[in-house]
């Protein structure tokens, strides 16, 4: 079929090539020029921009936005809001607050179009090679773009979740583990690391993945980061969030259901960004209030 | 190779068939008699006492233990301390606090005997048809037993890592690490069973294990598990903890790690022993006191 | 000065005998008759309405209200709204989240109303003998209302924090450091009581608030509550959660300030609301799936 | 009555020239001498070796500890054990592991000599102007040294706690409740810091020392913290721990007692002795793997 993918950054450009040895026929857009330029090297039909792009494709349309969430994705389509016919299909493949998806919904549908909120899971190889895919939105626009689903997916590897924004918050709940089973990791290959013994991560990492409780793709990373730098000497272990992990803490707060490992998770890695905490100056200074503990002087 | 097996439970009888079906052969004991009946009509050749175990073993002795740790076992290896002779090898396979392997690993070695710590992952299924194994020990013993150990691991399932001791910390680890990976997908479950959408929980674990970033083992049984009752009705949500969890929280205090993640899923588990905690009265009382907020009468 | 008080609860009614104390005339109202005919009885002066509340009071009014935050209040504010007139000064003494004061601060604004977020601590006792209290609003409000203010918290015991919201933002700050005193005291008490001596908790409460480093009110209160029941037999540790503890965790999370601390005491709260977990019933099942460890039915 | 004092430093100084004030005759020892010239100066008598301090002291000796725990406390202890004579009285105040102060009574039982563990708190200043102590051993020790007992502690503030190791543990949970309110402190300070509002936290420390639910003596060592250095600009974060903390949290997991509050105020300590984490460079390396997520470079 024809689709349009709008964002062609490390996601949207492997989907694109993914869709396209599949047979279909793909028109990409990117807000950046530079990164339409690649597009274009790597062979993909690429349009200047979102008008070019709604003209070009056959109604009923499909677009499939890998767009940041927040302002990047909500310009997109606000531009999209006047190009798109009834019964056009909207798909956002990226990492958007389910809240949000279930408005875009609520408004794409006073305009008879369709919005599915579709979770992208496995990275970017994931996104070239076969992907896993959790998707939201009305039924009837599944049904037309399940082909591709289906084609750009490993077997079995997408499911459709009804309500909108139900794709959206299956994918956060999939990163909240992921953040607990990551920093699981991170904890026990650091007592590795600074246990008396005198192990090879790799080679433990290697070991867990044959047989063990605990293998997993992410212990298969784990063995070939440790391939790569043995001490992982060349990493900082600052630990970016990108909205996740802490919508997944938001939603058990409401839902006043107890991560306490998941937020922990998350915590950490809020803790990772910052070289000292004010939290701490407050306890060294209380510490040094009643007992004359000395203070480390900060400059 | 001959191997004396003694503990013929869950795991100890598995591992005896798996190796029997490898062509070796296995004398094996277990302290209580129903358990060796089981063990014989399984076709296992059983010795009736530890004495009979090791005179029916050729030099060097090889003989395997899985009995749990603690009084069990300190029994066990008190009896055989009479029985065997300088060479012999003595396997703990079973979940052994690595600090006792070290020091068992040193008595032993007074006498001449081998003392190797195995670390053994893979659960039941693991232990019958291909286990994961992490042993520590002297090398040389290593290789006595590498042949036999290789046969029932699973392809690259089996790693020597050197001092005595290491084999058992490399295991606590892998169970620290399993232990929050577990906490973090009964938190990621608890909040798709809560939420506002309607997804069936055996359909969400079989997507995740289909190219998804958190596919795993444990993912897959989660699948069989909510296959087999869809919201766990059956199960309580008590969460027993066998001493490794423990003890990888406190090698994280002693290293001065902090293990955030691996201590509250250690955490969650003995609060879902208690119907009600001290702590909680504490703080009922205290609100009770300062905002005269009511108490729930307890009885 | 007159002031009118809306809501004549725990607190409310307290608020309203203190300032009689000190010279103001209080005219009260609460929606529930009997909460009203209890004031009467207190000797109150009580209108049957808002409207006859609005009517009562001399301009330029200055209306105190202690509801409940959400559905209450914001029906409060609407009625009101339609009854005051410019210069009018509502004061929200209630626990209403620091963003709705500072929307509510901005919607008074535009009809020339002023309205004040007073954060109050010191509980019940304090409400009446003596209170604590933290004032966001235009200062031009605050000056009219400084008097009263004086005249019923403690010395000292009053702060003018600026900008509308910062007085409950304040309030929830504390509330937040008030959830991870009381969750320490309950851990700590806890192992008191589970510990192989033999402990009176009162007479450690005791001691605790004479001379030592954790000396406080709620160590006092801890004190009384341990002199009424030793063991603290009747009350359930069922803790309640009125928001402002998830509020301050958000705020965390908003801010990427890491709050373990009073993360874990709410998630603490909210785990004692349940019997069970759904967490729990996977890690069980997981467990059971793995390693055939056997689970407790639930029925 | 007449006291030797082993170990000058911050604490033990105080505490004798509290007990001077109270009409006892102290003699003190410190192994440093440079400790004690400073004794001798504040107008101590102090003895050079603790043969003399043994030598100088009337029987039934009364000799009060003032020496870290570990190394240092064992040496005296088997100095002092050739020097003692049965009926002598050990007091040892510093903050041992009460399960050392069990053994240390045992020990000292079979030579005849008492062994008391009595735990101090209430800081330098309480040491010198009135302290607060838990003290546990034998009844009949404890009859002879709680007059002195009395003078040195506040009013009330003294606690005989029972068998010998109770005061010592009564000690460590006080430390880790301590633990635990100084980490809420500190993330609601941190909160207040980097809101978006303008508060100045010496202000907010001490409208909440007046009247507030969460008034203490450490909130009011906050409010002269914040006096000094408004934003605490010349303190680092660094939180050093001296292990009663590591002390509670361990005996908590022997007990299966959940304490997440006053293990995360530890694990938050230890993380602020550390620039960087491994578990972050295997979380970020992690995410790099398959997400291409950026890593930060390491030099």
């Amino acid at each position: 079929m024809e689709i349009g993918i709008v964002g062609l950054g490390k996601m949207g450009l492997q989907l694109a090539l993914n869709m396209i040895e599949h047979g279909h026929r793909i028109i990409g857009y990117d807000a950046v020029e530079e990164t339409r330029e690649i597009a274009t090297e790597e062979g993909l039909e690429v349009a200047r921009s979102l008008e070019e792009l709604a003209a070009n494709l056959s109604k009923q349309r499909v677009i499939w936005m890998m767009v940041p969430a927040g302002a990047p994705l909500e310009n997109v389509l606000v531009t999209l809001a006047g190009l798109l016919s009834e019964g056009d299909i909207l798909v956002d493949g990226g990492n958007s607050n389910y809240k949000d998806s279930m408005r875009h919904a609520e408004e794409a549908k006073k305009k008879g179009i369709y919005f599915m909120d579709l979770g992208t899971s496995g990275g970017v190889s994931g996104a070239r090679n076969g992907a896993c895919m959790m998707v939201g939105g009305e039924a009837a626009a599944f049904s037309v773009i399940e082909p591709v689903v289906q084609d750009i997916c490993v077997k079995n590897g997408y499911l459709y979740t009804g309500e909108s924004g139900s794709g959206h918050f299956l994918k956060m709940i999939h990163n909240g583990i992921e953040y607990g089973m990551m920093q699981a990791m991170g904890e026990g290959f650091e007592l590795v690391e600074k246990s008396l013994f005198h192990f090879d991560s790799k080679a433990v990492a290697k070991v867990w993945n044959n047989g063990s409780v605990i293998r997993s793709w992410l212990m298969e990373l784990a063995e070939e980061a440790f391939e790569k730098d043995h001490h992982l000497e060349e990493i900082k272990g600052v630990m970016q969030a990108s909205g996740e992990g802490q919508w997944t803490v938001e939603t058990g707060l409401a839902l006043q259901v107890p991560t306490p490992v998941i937020a922990m998770s998350l915590m950490m890695r809020y803790r990772s960004l910052e070289e000292d905490t004010y939290a701490g100056k407050v306890v060294s200074a209380l510490r040094n209030e009643f007992g004359g503990h000395a203070v480390i002087k900060d400059r």
